[in-house]
């Protein structure tokens, strides 16, 4: 079950460069693309996502400026990769990949039931949309699965291969100029 | 041994997102950052590198508009994360840390021989550097080191903790629409 989650720490679902949902919606038609070029920009936390005209979410997402970031753990791992492998323009992807749209709180599209968490986001900054597909949103509500048992992300290697979180590595004890994030 | 690399294929050492290390120079002094929020932009490779004007590297990335960027594995982890937690301004991090400085081809920063690959990289956009600290960086020459045993990459939570690559899983038969990156 999504329950809410700090917004100031809803960065860490970002930091790490998973491949990540991005969830829009026009005319109550929502729409979901797969996407690993994200950063982090900001802690509030402002997100840097950069999408391809060729992408059916691009104009939508001008549009509207509002989005969902959904985080998936790898037991919908295939279903992300076959989302990033079709377009919207003529599929209905909760449809088609059996997933659970839930109503979000504070924008249009909606929240991803199956993600481990979900960011609710609008879209502060268009200005480097054209030159580079760089859409710059905030975070204004965030969502964590706490009950959901598995909770490794996944990132892409831009081939068709993925690799999975291993090990957790604990260095805090290195981390003296940044004791604040601990 | 560093040998040259592909540059179309460069951008596979930045999508995974893992954490990367960013080297600057001025006045023939080599400086290093650690750095986890980064983007790809485009294939070229195009990167977005989020620093901090708090940052020593962020004025002289400014002035002299190039770097390296290396991509670290986790045998030389805990460096990475000490680099990371103290400053240029007083540190000679090179020397500090035992790292080895090689002379790159196309800009002045040198590659750091320890690292896995290493992506020398013109700045090519300032514009979003005062909104957002976001420089926009082409790679223009890429190395790796395919003797080195250990190519697991690491990826920063933004806690002190580390997430290391685990497996990884192929699922090449599933990207339909993008034949042209496997």
């Amino acid at each position: 079950m999504n329950c809410e989650f700090p917004l100031h720490k809803a960065f860490k679902f970002i930091e790490p460069g998973p491949v990540i949902l991005l969830v829009t919606s026009e005319n109550d038609k929502p729409n979901i693309m797969t996407l690993s070029w994200s950063t982090l920009i900001d802690f509030n936390p402002v997100i840097g996502c950069v999408l391809s005209p060729g992408d059916y979410s691009y104009e939508i997402l001008r549009r509207t400026k509002e989005c969902v970031i959904a985080i998936p753990a790898i037991d919908i791992m295939e279903k992300v990769v076959q989302i990033g492998n079709c377009s919207g323009s003529d599929t209905n992807k909760f449809k088609t990949f059996d997933l659970t749209p839930i109503k979000a709180q504070k924008v249009e599209p909606p929240l991803i039931k199956e993600a481990l968490a979900n960011i609710e986001c609008k879209v502060i900054d268009v200005d480097f949309v054209d030159r580079y597909g760089l859409f710059i949103m905030e975070g204004i509500k965030a969502w964590y699965d706490a009950e959901k048992t598995e909770k490794c992300t996944f990132h892409a290697n831009g081939d068709g291969t993925f690799v999975i979180d291993g090990e957790t590595k604990n260095l805090k004890d290195l981390m003296i100029k940044w004791q604040i994030f601990i």
